[in-house]
């Protein structure tokens, strides 16, 4: 595949610019007879969207989805279903710098690379607009997966040096950077304020969740459930790493430690993240990615421009000084999608 | 795809249970016309291979391989390329309590949820000897990337706590744990040998660096090369995450210090580790994985038996107390795996 | 994949129903700094639209297709192609009867049993609109092939028992069949007149010729180029076979006769019709196709309604009573996109 | 895909060369806990073995098959099932004029221009006795399709221009040709005789009949059960052509003879062939493939050696003069394949 298209049972495929027409994306596999609304999803986009708090761009993108086709009479049909968002308040004259010079942190140096093109309005296909799509998807998959009982939830951990301490799931979705400890929420917008007012950003951990999973998924040997959602979560763009369960810290554990021995009532500790084998036991799966400052800046930086002149860049226009808040529910989509995708593999693997 | 297959351009297939006949692969898509023979694979399968030393187990797998099909008159024809190895030096009776106990850790409960049917005697398909056809597969892709300019080189930087402090190159193949600094190398197989003594194991990190790569190579939006090499890698039983340039550190950074500016000769810093927007840069790839303490430990660990009844369980038989050594020559092959896809790939955009 | 997407290094996805907003495809994989507009593509759709000529539906739906993203400045850009057709004319209330049975030679049983719901509005999915997407997709692939300088062309050779006695190559966009004999499409468009007179329909076969294409294009073993041309074929709703070469009449042939032989010049025939162990041969790849009668006459048939109760239907609305003229675009469309991505897959095997 | 593939969710990759050590094929989606052995494989590989009569070569390839994975305790696991043949009687020698020249009718010249390199011996991979290990897979395909009670039969109905006037079920496996009327055969086969004398082969036509099949399998738009059988058929090397139901005929049809009528005990007729808008109907599914004449043939051909100069050629070696009898068991392998693939994405899609 060329790249645009993510998932086996349930596939999807996005498309379009920041600046162009719209973006979209085409849902293939989709279980028939589903009740699904544009209002189910648009929940969705709403997380996503900027301009939700005075740490987030104030731009105004309302990510109004429209369902194009798939849907009959309150009813997924099975056939592809295609949703879109137009695309609004495009002021390409925000990005004539971006035009004659690579944007340090950005892909503009290496899209130029690959295709010898490069829409440079707003990032072009590169922009972080393309996520709106897998949202609108990852919404439609998590319909799915409610009926199957199965909860994702994902949330910010730790930003700009700042750590929960605490996880409590009800302040989540009440603090603007959707941090898991309402006191450590507080500390982490001040530090994102600062920083926005220097023209800096920061990076952050955003921690992921996946409960009431049934234990057996998962493709051995290269489709394991945790090599598809590595590949899941690093195709976001701000993303640099992942961890499962303990993690980075299995590095310094003994066996005697680490393996999750079993009793009676199932697994004892779940270091192994609810993945064993590539395949889930059943416990929750739990997972954290890494993401890195945003790299949109106003300190003048060094770069060079297309003749690779050296020249300073400084990046105008809005952006997020930290972008965990919004990558919380493109980390959720992306889940949905490889789960719900699974879910529909096995089935086709245990077929009568 | 049902799981065992790899790649797009360049596509592996691997088969075999560890203690079947054999364990292989078929590698699709091998550029035609190119030298290759059996010895030049031998020496990756010898990297892998166990009773290398004192620090990984003594079973006698010579590992030697045999080119089936895809060769003729010492080149390759562009068919299929089939790779085998005969398994050698079997003893189901060594795994006895394996069958109706599962081992904490093991895949033994998550293949008997998923496939309702378990090949106990040595894991089955679950063993890391299906990690040997890996590593035939890739000496083939190295070979082909030898032609680009291409070298893939992974060491160990940290074994039970004991981190690499220097990088030395021509130490990583003369060290029993293949680390890049043979001081901390001393002081790990040390480590190594007291857990063994105990009946323990530990784990560590790998760091793998990919060197002479072309600049624009990556599938935006989700196959992104640094979305492939984390499937790549987490495919990898023993792999529990991955991240590339500074990784988790980028979560306490700030854009200004993240964010690789450019000069006339190029990338001042590589924060990124070779990949932005999810294309190489030209500069080294580099990324870090971590690797799980063994599993198999001969400690007695709590678990359960196929009917659920509570019991205690050692692993006998022989393991590595730290796979760490033999992983390297396997996260090499995957990267180089991953690497030769996307240059085909890059060939078929633009195909004139 | 869920059977709405083809192709491999070009590949398209449609969407869409036939009276919902609109249909559409995304191309993925175009080559990047290719030109192309609106105008190029709007060329071929209106060669497949309806309304044509007096044997055409009379519908009015003028395809205006619009590029919505892939595109700047002129310029493909590599990314994703997504190129949408608004539904225009929908009279649903013209379709009522299909809601309630199920129409002879129609998809409305057969998608009953698939999805278990089904958008009866003029056939959804499996309305001959899809292929008005594959038309557009096409048309970029056409434009890539012109670059290499391969031509696709196809024409009607018989039509409800009428055949072609000459080839002219000139006359075939200048009658309302697309028949190579312009003596036979008078004859052929009088029958066809009579019969939808008669409300009735009748089929035909048209032939496709590919010129110009190089040596050595098909994937064995199965992804052979004829196989995937046939599947190409297959996929268009009305199309009930396909042959190659001399077809069917190998069947009577001898191998002294269907052999292939060669010269300094080359092959001194072509009954293979351009293809030999599933690899192009250089020579012209030709290929014929037959089409059923349209399914949608308004003679009373014999039918059941949903409920299983046997009843009578006629097809009222406006169709063609021979869609060979509106078949010939999207064989072209179909063959491009097949030869294209052949081309590219070629150029990943061979990729230095 | 590198074209070595066929399917998606019961999936097999074919490798191996007629005249290396092995042709073999690895069989993934399996579905697990199934019982299989292999005295139940070597029943179809002995119908496709040569030296089966006197219209058959005589090489002795007994076809030997043996299960090298993906089976415990004569159970499929749902791992990748690998099954291989060893090729015996190879004799080199007798292939020595096909190194220099192009043989007419064979894939020398094409595999040489796709390649660039050619394994003449025996035709190397474009070799007939790839479709050994398809009839391989097939038989496992069977043994899924058999617990579904779908059933899968082809059989001769015209060679040489003799036409099977009647279908004797019973006399299909009791006559060398496998021809569906007892009579015919006898006449049949005194043809190939014939041919075979005067160095000459003829080709035919092969039917094959799916029985017991669910409505409701096939994937539109792209998917169609009717196309992916067009290429399951087509990519077997003989076959230039295939039609459904009614086929060519349908050309000079009308719709109100071609559409299947519906009453309440079902379709009153089975002109679509059991397959209407890609899905199926629950009706037969019926189809014919044309299978052109023995490319090999030993009276002497016009043709060029490798360095373009003009020869003569004269195939010698012993070969099938009409290959109709060995090509049965194949179609029906290729069938078994599609069915059972389609089947389990039919379960991927409705999975709970």
């Amino acid at each position: 595949m060329a790249g645009s298209t993510f998932g086996e049972r349930l596939k999807m495929t996005t498309f379009g610019e920041s600046h162009g027409e719209a973006v979209g994306v085409i849902l293939e596999g989709v279980t028939p007879g589903v009740e699904l609304d544009e209002a189910y999803i648009q929940i969705q986009m709403d997380r996503r969207r900027p301009g939700q708090s005075s740490v987030t761009t104030p731009r105004k993108e309302y990510d109004k989805i429209r369902i194009v086709s798939g849907l009959f009479e309150g009813k997924t049909t099975g056939t592809p279903l295609c949703i879109m968002l137009n695309n609004t308040d495009m002021r390409p004259s925000a990005y004539d710098t971006i035009k004659s010079a690579y944007r340090p942190g950005h892909a503009d140096f290496t899209y130029e690379k690959k295709y010898g093109i490069r829409d440079y309005r707003g990032s072009g296909r590169a922009s972080g607009r393309e996520t709106a799509a897998r949202v609108a998807a990852g919404a439609v998959a998590r319909r799915l997966l409610e009926r199957r009982g199965v909860s994702i939830l994902a949330y910010t951990t730790e930003i700009g040096g700042i750590r929960c301490e605490q996880f409590d799931v009800d302040a989540i979705e009440r603090n603007a950077v959707r941090a898991c400890d309402p006191e450590a929420a507080v500390r982490m917008i001040e530090r994102i304020e600062r920083l926005a007012e220097e023209g800096d950003s920061c990076g952050g951990i955003v921690e992921c969740r996946i409960s009431g999973i049934a234990a057996g998924l998962g493709e051995p040997v290269f489709d394991k459930l945790d090599a598809e959602l590595a590949k899941a979560m690093l195709s976001v763009g701000a993303i640099k790493g992942i961890e499962f369960g303990t993690g980075f810290q299995a590095a310094s554990m003994r066996g005697s430690e680490h393996n999750d021995q079993m009793d009676a009532e199932g697994f004892r500790t779940n270091h192994a993240g609810g993945i064993i084998g590539g395949i889930s036991t059943g416990a929750d799966i739990v997972f954290r990615v890494v993401v890195k400052p945003t790299s949109s800046i106003s300190i003048p930086q060094r770069t060079v421009d297309v003749e690779g002149n050296e020249r300073e860049i400084e990046t105008i226009g809005r952006h997020d000084p930290c972008i965990c808040p919004r990558v919380v529910p493109v980390i959720e989509a992306m889940a949905c999608m490889v789960i719900e995708d699974h879910y529909k593999r096995q089935a086709a693997l245990h077929d009568e």
